[in-house]
């Protein structure tokens, strides 16, 4: 079960998804991330000073959901393990930038910052439609 | 840090927000779930039978997301621990119910299922509001 099923792949070129990650204390923290849909894998451009990303180092288990927002009865959500690569040229930045109108991440990020690319590699796929 | 601030208190009668809970091997499961805003706590109404309310039983860790879905860039993350009680007579799911326009929340059940009053006891209330 970490096939996308077609049912629900629009929500894979949606403009937000909820990253869940585990804090230190082991309680799972949600935040609202771009995210880019590519070569068939969810992936997202995290600034390595966040909360967040020191997170998935620490602990890869986390979760991607994607809300239908028109409908609310449906939903994905990718569970598995996160893979962190570095991201120091912001290629891939550039890639999720193009995503969102043509952004430049670094306008989010102080000059010393740097960027990691998160891969969520799936263990469940979960996907959810029960109308609405 | 567990004060809701007045900046996102609307958040908290919104339709619809994000639980997570952790299954058996630490990962998230995030699902989107109806909950009520009653003496100023968080609640939800949940089936015994259903994988997140065993989730919460062996690990209480837990976190309740609303997003604003006219802006997905405000949120409130309430992270803490789950509080079960038995909810046998179904008195709390009628409050429940009756957020969503009187919906019978037994239509949702089996006749042998039974329901749990969920109470988020949060340690961090992390409130987001990046423009948009």
């Amino acid at each position: 079960m970490t096939d996308f099923p077609e049912s629900h792949r629009d929500l894979l070129d949606a403009q937000f998804a909820t990253l869940a990650t585990l804090g230190r204390d082991g309680i799972p923290q949600l935040t609202e991330v771009w995210f880019l849909h590519e070569n068939g894998e969810l992936k997202l451009s995290l600034n390595t000073s966040r909360m967040k990303t020191k997170n998935l180092r620490r602990r890869p288990e986390c979760s991607l959901f994607v809300l239908d927002v028109e409908n609310p009865y449906r939903y994905i959500d990718v569970r598995g393990r996160a893979r962190l690569e570095p991201d120091d040229d912001y290629q891939f930045a550039r890639r999720v930038g193009a995503k969102y109108g043509g952004a430049d991440l670094r306008d989010h990020d102080a000059p010393s910052d740097s960027r990691v690319i998160v891969t969520i590699e799936p263990t469940n796929v979960f996907a959810v439609n029960m109308g609405g």
